[in-house]
């Protein structure tokens, strides 16, 4: 099986333009298929802000009412998406950019919830693997945005974290796939404020371990919870780690790797 | 060679949600491989008010700044690509929605004038036609936003009929290409007031006989000029009309078709 890199890139990377060039020359150069998923940074909340738009948050998930969706899909899939393809070309990569909608390669349902309306968040059903691997075959990088649709002609905000773990399951009856969470933390750290305090490998019973003593930061626990679940679906590896050190996330000499046993 | 219908859909079209649906259910209807390029409507317009920026036009083409870049980006590219995406994806119709600089498709270079400074936009140098013939025989739809590349990473505002125009006469090397500007009007028409005196078929000879009599529209001067040069590149046939007869349109029932001879 041919190797494949599915990475994430987190918002930050995305608001700091020259972390964001240098990240990207380190993607382009690459030598293997590869996948960029991007979330969106601040700009969205910025655009929203300026057109007078009052976005609500509940569990750190954005509320995706009509206006906010437009807003999304404007940032995430036109401005943010069409300019990193656009700084990959002129790095000689040969890049793509889509969501979720395009060529029907990710297929969603309206997030249906007890008590909250999460508006027009969509959860994913299915990846069309046929395009993808068409794409990528032809020696094109792909770059998603995190929006998705129902086929009922409705686009939804989609978590790109969930895209990235969907899109490396998809994929890895195909190819060989590393899942690569790049983010502005060194690795998943036994203290939070120590970026020296990064631990290589974890397991699923050290996870559990370290779950018991409280030793995982809230907001890393659904990213290994993602990660473990990729790993059952068939994806070889999940690094974590930090953005500036992609080559050496994928050579795994930094960030934590995620292995199943 | 298979047939190909590349087709200009007009801004009021975008603008008008029941007459989009209703278009794009007819292009959704074609059982042919097509290509669609749209252009922006009112909504790049509307955006720049909100967020008080304001629009430079000369000789009715927009200065692009870099804040007005940044908006066609997001409306075009973002906004509604991926709308019009995702309504075909709900008529049974698969689609994927691109830019010039998705794959390389479309190399332009910012435009050059001995007074002017049209900001950035793009003049079209060359269109990939191999990933395009790719998708195409994949039978996925193409939906152009109006936005191409330079190869060193800057985004260019293009004209929506030009990029129609270029990839037609591209894509004529391998497909038997019709191209079709669809808009508010019935076609050429003789007395630009009444819809009734629509030209069934101009070739260039007679073109030349209107043009001397003035009986030619100003504003419809560039697409004929366009559609006379598509024909010498190899472009089968040219046809302009309404967009809500689309059907008629390709069957050669209503609208102006241009010919060489």
């Amino acid at each position: 099986m041919d190797k494949l890199y599915v990475i994430k890139i987190g918002g930050n990377i995305i608001d700091d333009e020259n972390k964001l060039s240098s990240f990207l020359a380190d993607f382009a150069s690459i030598d293997a298929k590869k996948i960029l998923v991007h979330g969106g940074g601040k700009l969205a909340t910025k655009m929203a802000e300026k057109l007078g738009i009052e976005q609500q948050l509940v569990d750190g998930r954005r509320i995706t009412d009509a206006e906010t969706l437009k807003i999304v899909t404007m940032v995430y899939a036109g401005f943010i998406n069409k300019n990193i393809v656009a700084a990959l070309q002129s790095k000689n990569c040969n890049a793509i950019g889509i969501c979720g909608a395009d060529g029907d390669v990710i297929l969603a349902h309206k997030r249906q919830h007890p008590v909250l309306d999460y508006g027009f968040v969509g959860d994913v059903d299915a990846i069309n693997t046929d395009l993808i691997s068409t794409l990528l075959n032809k020696n094109i990088a792909i770059v998603f945005a995190p929006i998705t649709h129902d086929q009922q002609g409705q686009l939804l905000n989609t978590n790109a974290d969930t895209i990235a773990q969907e899109v490396a399951k998809g994929m890895s009856s195909i190819f060989d796939v590393d899942l690569i969470y790049s983010f502005e933390k060194t690795g998943v750290l036994l203290d939070a404020n120590d970026d020296s305090t990064v631990i290589p490998e974890i397991n699923s019973s050290y996870y559990q371990q370290l779950k018991a003593k409280n030793l995982i930061f809230a907001g890393m626990i659904p990213k290994l919870d993602n990660s473990f679940a990729a790993l059952k679906s068939g994806v070889g590896k999940v690094i974590i780690g930090k953005a500036e050190n992609l080559p050496q996330l994928l050579d795994g000499s930094a960030g934590t790797s995620i292995v199943n046993e």
